[in-house]
C-alpha cells in the first residue's frame, strides 16, 4: 500500500512538474521574437518592380522562418540571429556576403559585427574579402577571442583557425554591383547609395531565456576609398545588446551612426530616460540623425519581446516574427 | 557741442563694450582646461625609477603648457588638443607615435581619433605605420572627409592628400619596445600590457568658446594578432565630446572600453541621470568596466571647465591646467 502511494505521489509531482515546465515555456515563448531588415533607402517604387520586390521578400521570409524555427525549438538568439543573416549574406540581392558593391579598387571589403545582451560579449570583423559569411567570423570572434574588432587580411588569418568559410572573391561579384561601381568610377565619386538599394543587413532576436542578439553585416558603401570602415563593424554604432534593455541593429549614412553612438544611444534613453524602445529609436533617428544630415533605418527587441522598427527614408526591407505576428515590408511604416 | 557730446557718446559706448568684451574674455576664460594622460597601469613604482617618473612628468608637462598657451591666446580646442597629443606621440616614452608597441608581425600598427563637441564630427584612423602624428591624421580625416573612420594602407593614402608628415617605419622603433615584443613572442602571447607601462594617451581640452574636443592616440597592444583594433580609434568608445556634457579620453584594456560604450556612456549618465563628470566616469569605470573583468583610466572636462580623471590601475600619467590650478601626477589619485 505505502509503494502505491509512493508510486502515486510520484506521479503527481512528475505531472505537476510537466505542467510547470510547459507554463514555464509558454510564458517564454511569447517573447521570442526575430526581426531582420535588409537596409533603408528613398527606394523608388517605380523602379523597384513587383518582381523584384517579391525577390527580396522571399529572402526576408526566409530568414524570419528559419530564424524563428530556430527559436521555437529552444535554440539560443545568437544562432537565431547568425542563421537570418547569413541568409540575407547569401542572397545576392543585399549589400552584404554575396553581391557587397565594391570599393574605389573594384575589390570587395566586409564589415560585420555581433553583441549578446547577456555577458554584453562582441566580436566585429571589418575589410574582408573572402569570408563567405562574415557574420560568423565576427561570432568567432566574440566566441575565441580575447578581442572585439579584428580587420583585414589579418582577420582572416584568425578565421583559418576556426574553420570559417571562405570564397573566392568572383563568389562576391554581382554583375548589378560591378554595373554600378563602373557608374561610380565615371563619376569618381563615392556612392552614400542610400538613394537606391543600399542593403545593410541585420537581425536582432530574443530566445527563450530572455538573451538579446543584435548583428549587422555589410559591404559598405559603393566606391568607397581610403579604407573606410562604417557603423556596422562598429559596436554601439551599427549593433548593440544588452538585456537590461534592447538589442538594435542599424543600417544607413553610418558615419551619422558613428558620430551619434546611435545602437548604444538607444539603450540609453530606455534604460535612463524610460522611453520605450519605439520612442527610442525614433528619437536617435529624428532628434538626432536628421539634424545632424544623416539618415537610415533602426530595428530592436526589448527585454519584454517587443519589436519596433523605423526610418528616416522612403522604405526599408524588413520583416519580423513572434509569436503572434508576422510582417515582410518595404515601404509602409508599420 | 552737439559734435561733441555726440563724440563723448561714442567714447562712453565704446569703453563700455572694451569693458564688456574683457568681462566676458575673463568669465570664458576662468573655464578654459586642458588635461592629457599618458596611459594607466599596474606600475610598479620601484622599477618606475625617479629618473624615469621625471622624464615621463616632462613630457606630460610640455603638452599641459603647449597647449594652455594656446587656450589663453583664444586659440581652439581642437588646435590643444592636437599640440598636447602631439607632444606625447613625439614623446619615444609613451606607446603612441614614436615608442609604439610592435604586433606579432614585429610591425607598427597606430590608431588615433578625434571629435569636436560642437558639431559632434569626428575624425579616427586605425593600423597606421608610416604617419608621424596619427592624431594629425584623425583631425584630417574629420575636416576633409565625409568619412569618419579609415583603416591601414588606404588611410595612408588618404594622409597624401593633406600634407600629412610621413615617417619611415624605424622612426618609431625604440629598443625598449622591440624588446618587449621579443619577450612576448618568446611567448607568443598578446600582451595585455597594463600591468606595466601601456602609455596610450590622449587629451581633452576646453577653449574660450566653450567648444570642448577629444582625442586619443595609441600602438595598441605589445604582439596583438590578427589586426586588432581597440578602443582608440573608435568614437563613443576611447574617445567622445558633446557640449552639451562632456569630452572623454579613455585608457585600458580596449575591449571592455568597447562593450560598454565607455566614452559615450560617461556622456549619457551625465546628460540622462544628471550624475556630475566625476560621478560618471567613476560610475563607468567601477559599476561596468571592473565587473566585466577590465581595467583602465578616464580623462575628462565637462561643459563648465570642470576636470576630472580617475583609474582602476594602481598609476596613471596624467596632467591637467586650468586658470587656477594644475597638477602632474602618476600614483596618487586627486
Amino acid at each position: 500500500m505505502k509503494g502505491v502511494i509512493f508510486i502515486f505521489a510520484i506521479v503527481i509531482v512528475f505531472t505537476q512538474s510537466c505542467n510547470m515546465t510547459k507554463l514555464s515555456n509558454n510564458y517564454s515563448q511569447h517573447r521570442i521574437a526575430i526581426i531582420v531588415h535588409g537596409g533603408a533607402g528613398n527606394y523608388n517604387s517605380k523602379r523597384l518592380s513587383d518582381n523584384k520586390q517579391a525577390l527580396y521578400k522571399k529572402y526576408l521570409r526566409q530568414a524570419i522562418d528559419s530564424s524563428f524555427s530556430i527559436l521555437e525549438s529552444e535554440g539560443s538568439a545568437e544562432d537565431a540571429v547568425i542563421k537570418a543573416i547569413s541568409i540575407l549574406e547569401n542572397a545576392e540581392v543585399f549589400n552584404a556576403g554575396k553581391g557587397s558593391v565594391f570599393n574605389s579598387n573594384a575589390k570587395i571589403e566586409m564589415d560585420a559585427s555581433i553583441m549578446r545582451g547577456d555577458t554584453k560579449s562582441a566580436g566585429a570583423v571589418t575589410g574582408l574579402r573572402h569570408i563567405k559569411n562574415p557574420i560568423s567570423l565576427a561570432a568567432a570572434v566574440m566566441n575565441n577571442s580575447e578581442h572585439v574588432l579584428l580587420g583585414g587580411e589579418q582577420a582572416e588569418e584568425f578565421a583559418k583557425l576556426y574553420n570559417v568559410e571562405f570564397e573566392r572573391e568572383g563568389y562576391f561579384k554581382t554583375e548589378y554591383r560591378y554595373k554600378k561601381y563602373l557608374k561610380a568610377k565615371k563619376r569618381d565619386k563615392v556612392e552614400l547609395d542610400h538613394d537606391e538599394k543600399m542593403g545593410t543587413v541585420g537581425a536582432v532576436a530574443i530566445d527563450i531565456n530572455g538573451n538579446i542578439v543584435a548583428g549587422t553585416s555589410t559591404g559598405g558603401l559603393n566606391y568607397k576609398k581610403f579604407g573606410r570602415i562604417g557603423d556596422s563593424a562598429l559596436i554601439g554604432c551599427g549593433t548593440y545588446a544588452d538585456n537590461s534593455s534592447c538589442g538594435i541593429s542599424c543600417t544607413g549614412v553610418g558615419e551619422y551612426f558613428i558620430r551619434s553612438s546611435a545602437a548604444h544611444e538607444i539603450s540609453s534613453l530606455m534604460k535612463y530616460k524610460s522611453m520605450t524602445l519605439k520612442e527610442a529609436i525614433r528619437s536617435v533617428l529624428f532628434d538626432q540623425i536628421v539634424p545632424m544630415g544623416g539618415r537610415g533605418g533602426v530595428i530592436g527587441i526589448d527585454r519584454n519581446g517587443n519589436i519596433a522598427c523605423d526610418f528616416t527614408t522612403k522604405g526599408m526591407f524588413r520583416a519580423w516574427k513572434t509569436i503572434s505576428s508576422e510582417k515582410i515590408s518595404i515601404f509602409e511604416k508599420q
